[in-house]
């Protein structure tokens, strides 16, 4: 059986989430392995890097899939997109490739990279709702980016861990944690090896607080170190957060 | 009666274009006056510097109004956005501000600039649905920028003009018509004082024809010579067309 890697871009706006649900709920991983199921009548269970949450969109998520039949890299990404298209959906297959077979998309991840967009004007997104966060106060990216410095690095993240995560461990190493401003949108990237349920939102809706002058880097830092999720600040929306790359040894 | 000019942002697709219409169809223009009545009680007439189409987006197109009351400028946008936002609306105020009596929207405008957006890849696009052309064969961008100078300067547009266009005259001069590609998005962005109706998307989708290597420069030379609709390429759609600004004097 043929190990393929998808490279997926969603909107997350319409799906609860990632992950397969009890029925009823649809989901971007339900969807891709229905479309899966048309093109060549697999009932496979699709394996993502990130399982993220509700609303939450992707330029690159990863996932990868056991198909009972070899077919053409292109055919595999034409003929799902083909019916992800017919079923209205707002995901699409940007590449497919047969890998090995030890390839596991979300255990041999070594890294994961999240953006985060804030609106932070006045007048609330048109062309980018359900796209971004809107802030209308104007918050200072600079301290934003300055306090961050205090969460990179190997922590104990359990104030920014949601109380429904099932991670065996709360350590975490940050690699990057970085908030920039373009006019009038704020850029947060976060990176890791893995991150903890909720961990990205927790940790932007405090710097938002940080930007507000809220609260100082000492504070923060008070915030992560009092290692209870009541000292986190307000979780920020899915909508402003993209997956937006994984990466793997040697690819 | 202090005139208003507003700076406006909006996603085209739910609409029926900017322009107010018969009953049944619901239009941007409508979508604010409908809002400034409910701010205000004032019953205005809009008049906005591009009647953009169905499904075309602003970033920033300009409209005035007569209010009967003088408002704080930022009273404006806030409240005015209110109402948008309450009634669900894909349109929001960048700015408003007092301008002189004599300024119109329409008619003081110098210069409109749009932006036509095409997804040139295999994939479909998930994220940018709706806002752009998805085009999956590759184009040759240089070639289509190269042909585009065939059309800067002042020609009789009658190619590139809507049967319904209603101007009095099918000259126009083209002052920017520049086609550049960034990764798998391809840029087009074209200047003009004015433009005759489905201008942008026709010259569009006839450069279209260039980067697929159906048409030359020279082709295109003689599809404007033509000046007959008959000889222009397809027309593009409407998802990938963004009006991004409008100058006037001393502004």
């Amino acid at each position: 059986m043929p190990r393929y890697r998808l490279d997926i871009e969603y909107d997350g706006g319409p799906y609860a989430g990632w992950q397969r649900q009890a029925a009823g709920q649809h989901t971007v991983q339900a969807a891709i392995e229905q479309a899966i199921a048309l093109f060549c009548g697999d009932a496979i269970s699709l394996r993502g890097a990130g399982r993220t949450d509700a609303g939450v969109h992707a330029t690159a998520q990863v996932a990868h899939a056991d198909l009972s039949k070899a077919w053409p890299d292109d055919t595999v990404r034409d003929a799902v997109n083909a019916y992800l298209q017919r079923a209205g959906e707002r995901v699409t297959i940007l590449k497919a490739a047969v890998v090995a077979d030890d390839f596991d998309a979300r255990f041999s991840a070594t890294g994961r990279h999240y953006l985060y967009r804030i609106a932070n004007r006045r007048a609330p997104p048109a062309l980018d709702k359900g796209k971004v966060w809107w802030v209308p106060k104007r918050l200072d990216a600079e301290a934003m980016h300055e306090a961050a410095k205090v969460l990179i690095g190997r922590h104990d993240f359990t104030t920014f861990r949601s109380t429904q995560c099932q991670a065996n461990s709360p350590l975490r190493t940050l690699a990057r944690l970085d908030v920039s401003r373009d006019d009038e949108t704020i850029e947060i990237r976060a990176s890791a090896q893995s991150f903890l349920h909720n961990q990205v939102r927790s940790m932007v809706g405090s710097l938002k607080r940080v930007g507000e002058g809220g609260w100082s880097a000492t504070d923060l830092k008070a915030a992560l170190e009092a290692r209870d999720r009541a000292a986190c600040g307000q979780v920020a929306p899915p909508d402003g957060l993209f997956l937006t790359g994984v990466d793997y040894p040697n690819s």
